[in-house]
């Protein structure tokens, strides 16, 4: 069984990343800028949107962190995507979900400009992706394909089964996954609550992308020896040994299924750090296309 | 064996939109309005525009036909494209495709008001489509929802496959099938070109959309007995005993598979006039967003 490394691949693809971008500004061009809007207090949301800002310094970028308080109206909000989209000196933004209740995720996401959207959730991007155009790919999606790439893991004419379809997981990753391109050209399945016999389908899947939500749901018997797992799934579970009282599993039971498979991903420390470095590889594009091939 | 009569099912629905929109006008308002652009001398889209004329005249709404020569360029479609965007008296309109080589069918598409998209090709339509957001959907995967929707054909939980992944049909129904709606929840595999062992899909499949082009590919060992095929193909083979010389067949062996299948579209007359009615439902509805309720 070989671990995909998903920290150590993320770190690399930074250091590519600062690379580049030292080698265009060379001191002389403003480098790179990432905004993203924080709304509220919630501690999730605070330590990711920390973490993607840490990781834009990392790489050279500029980066501006706007927080705004719980009870912003949606009026608010608006104001600043519109003033992002307009701000020359920011090439690309992300507004943090999950929002508060009372504002509209979808009216939001809508208003941010296609162009600007390095999360690649507006439907435009989501639509282009889908019809084979260039588009800002989502991140989670993006970070799966760029580590079966740089694994050199075969996808093309593979059996490949999809387990969830979020819009911000199964559903892209399965476009992705059969869409005519490298990494692609693999026969997807996509599968959800409703799927049934469910484990018929992932016993032939030569790679499974498991993104339900349910801890230690995919088990030995529901696969084929050598399968690829990809391991989305970023659970909490009750860990009294532990400080924290806490540890995180992700959707695979890991030491079932690391004694079958041939390729998985860690959780954590596979899919989750590949996020961040979607997002930066993305706002990197938007830098050249918005500011220095303008 | 069911025949999905296309033909009939079409003229149906055509009568219910003459119904209602007889029935929002009464005389008084102004009727919806869909307008269609063809360019050069195409012999196929000229009859398919024609058709799409006609069937708006049958169900009462006003159309425009806007013809353009061969050589006009891609700055004058932009410019009608943009005046057609700007037309308040105009609720919808579709850009016959294929263009002339020396215009960018994506530049031409990408510049059409999705609002006004009536024929869901636009990645913004294609995206909220994707992501479960209201949205114009292209006309053949519209087209089969309808029918299977019509005919109660029990889709939730099925075993779907699609052959064929192109942008206009396999691609968006595969979406459209494992989506959480009604019809929808399936569990669809999107099989292609590089499909390895495709018959070992389709003869677990409950529901075949077959969309490849091939004339009598699907044949009756490929199969399970009781699955409901869904032929997309309309492919011309020389019939030497017939006066045209040719006659149109579908992308499944109808005589084969048809003695073992539940339901199937026969071609002509399954999927095809189900795609202008498509057009329609999606114009009454841009009517109703662009004009009644604006």
């Amino acid at each position: 069984m070989n671990l995909i490394d998903g920290k150590a691949l993320s770190n690399t693809i930074k250091e590519e990343i600062a690379a580049e971008v030292s080698k265009i500004c060379k001191g002389q061009k403003r480098p790179p800028h990432l905004a993203a809007v924080l709304v509220g207090e919630d501690p999730a949301s605070a330590v990711y949107v920390r973490n993607k800002v840490r990781s834009c310094e990392k790489c050279g970028f500029e980066s501006t962190l706007i927080k705004k308080r719980e009870n912003t109206t949606e009026d608010e909000l608006l104001e600043i995507v519109k003033e992002l989209n307009e701000d020359e000196d920011i090439d690309g933004f992300i507004v943090q979900l999950p929002l508060p209740k009372h504002i509209d995720e979808n009216k939001i996401t809508l208003a941010i400009d296609p162009g600007k959207d390095v999360d690649g959730f507006h439907p435009t991007n989501f639509g282009k992706m889908a019809q084979g155009l260039p588009a800002y790919l989502p991140a989670t999606p993006f970070g799966i394909m760029t580590m079966l790439d740089r694994y050199n893991i075969e996808v093309q004419g593979k059996n490949c089964v999809v387990l969830g379809r979020s819009n911000i997981v199964g559903t892209p990753i399965s476009i992705l996954l059969s869409r005519k391109a490298k990494p692609g050209n693999a026969t997807v399945t996509l599968c959800h609550s409703r799927t049934q016999n469910l484990a018929d389908y992932t016993r032939k899947a030569d790679i499974i992308v498991v993104a339900l939500g349910i801890p230690n749901y995919l088990k030995a018997d529901m696969i084929k020896e050598g399968a690829v797992i990809i391991d989305v799934g970023i659970n909490r579970i009750e860990a009294p040994e532990r400080k924290s009282g806490y540890r995180l599993v992700g959707d695979a039971d890991f030491d079932e299924v690391s004694t079958k498979c041939s390729h998985i991903t860690p959780v954590p420390g596979g899919v989750g750090p590949m996020t961040v470095t979607s997002l930066l590889t993305n706002t990197l594009q938007a830098y050249k296309s918005n500011f220095l091939n303008k």
